[in-house]
């Protein structure tokens, strides 16, 4: 159904996609566009794709499926430049951490003849940029659709196909339902990455050092995590923000718990909570997503 | 210089430790106990060494070295039990990840013809048990010594030998400030995580079974994390109480601010902080403990 596919943003996602495009439908065509100058040189010094001009309409002139891949909170200006330039019955997509706020900043620049199908592939890695996309980041991994009313089954059908060669496990749900599930499984954990990594920061030099050459017992893994594109981040705070607040609260709240029964020296309390975390670690491991 | 080796506690660290020395030193006499009757018997069924007695004066008898290998909140008993039994001359050491209250606690069962060097190795997984122990689990790994006051050169030159043996890196540090340094890089970290699951596992039902079918966003690093042993980490909360709790405060007010900042809609402190937290993962990878 896709004959020619324009990618916008063409960051860690965006120059994936590129790259399994180009491996699972090598006959499809491919464009692709950044409004980062900077960004366009370096994709085209690897040769991402044969065409990446300097304008979004050049860009995804004639193209059947265009897919947002910039930061949620420049998903409303991408929708806004792209949509006039759109071929009549052409599908937008995006591939946003956040649902329902990246909706509501597409919404009013539709077009009647134009389907757009909100998407998320819950796959990343700390690094950013064009370079560092591979065609193996979906693979395994779930894509979530959150479709709006009324939908026509033709083009749905056809993008959860196209996320499939990639590799992907499809999905749909709600846009808030998405948003809250993620809020927990990625947005909470990001927070306080970046909290903790950010506390280290602030601690004296010389602890510092220490810290950093003994972060094998645990913090490393947080570096990793809290290693992140700021800009894609701070925008997914900035936009479901309810969410994120309310998990926010109640982790908060399990902290106190915790740091009460430390100070009380309540070795049972710790030992009961440390042990109903372990059951989760199983059914991650069953649910093959470890 | 160790011509026997006895390990007292044969779980992950202990029985990694056996491990390593049957493949670094396979001329070593090495013997084990555990005060557990099942973990006796499983380290048999592995045939982890070729004498595990059912008493701790056995297994001990004519060692020149050993190590307490149990969780931190049993060191003292295990002293008290093993101490008196030692070949005079011989040295003691421990592996556990806190170091004032563990050498406090061994302290009143030391006797003047045993050296004892405190010790932590920082390695581990979050699997438990004599059957989880591989002999590589610390090859690039750190460890840290806190010797005592007049510490004579030779058993502490001997035991650094066995460790650089083992593949691990050797530190000195004063115990107070290795406490101080592990509450950061790994007292937080496993409390944050076991703290965030636990939040998880309160949810509804509906949410919880999507938040682990949608872990791969970031949870599940922390389910791994929160799957460590219960007994072994409430013993270190438990016997690291100060330092844990200074830095909890310090994390809990920097979580404050940044949840300000996503409240009010103050995307600019979020994209500052979230910045200065890569390059703490850039510093960690030139430390070669990414």
């Amino acid at each position: 159904m896709f004959n020619k596919i324009c990618i916008v943003g063409l960051g860690l996602i965006g120059s994936s996609i590129a790259r399994a495009v180009k491996r699972t439908h090598p006959a499809v065509q491919i464009t692709g566009y950044d409004a980062s100058e900077d960004v366009r040189n370096r994709a085209r010094a690897i040769a991402l794709m044969p065409e990446i001009p300097n304008t979004i309409d050049a860009a995804l002139h004639d193209a059947d499926l265009v897919i947002l891949c910039v930061p949620v909170g420049a998903m409303g200006a991408a929708a806004r430049d792209a949509v006039p330039h759109m071929k009549a019955g052409a599908v937008l997509s995006d591939t946003g951490s956040v649902k329902s706020e990246v909706i509501a900043a597409i919404r009013p620049h539709l077009r009647a003849d134009i389907t757009f199908i909100p998407a998320h592939p819950i796959a990343g890695t700390e690094h950013s940029g064009p370079e560092a996309g591979f065609a193996d980041l979906f693979v395994g991994r779930w894509c979530i659709l959150t479709p709006l009313d009324g939908t026509p089954d033709a083009p749905l059908t056809a993008l959860r196909e196209l996320w499939r060669g990639f590799g992907s496990k499809m999905e749909d749900m709600p846009p808030a339902r998405h948003d809250r599930t993620l809020a927990i499984t990625s947005h909470l954990p990001h927070l306080i990455a970046y909290t903790i990594v950010g506390t280290a920061t602030e601690l004296e030099n010389d602890i510092q050092s220490e810290v950093i050459k003994f972060s094998a017992g645990g913090f490393r893994d947080f570096t990793r995590i809290a290693a992140s594109d700021p800009t894609m981040w701070r925008d997914i705070f900035m936009n479901n923000q309810e969410a994120v607040l309310e998990i926010l609260q109640r982790f908060s709240e399990d902290l106190s718990g915790l740091q009460k029964a430390i100070r009380q020296g309540k070795g049972d309390v710790l030992f009961d909570f440390f042990t109903k975390t372990r059951n989760v670690r199983r059914a991650v491991i069953e649910a093959k997503q470890a």
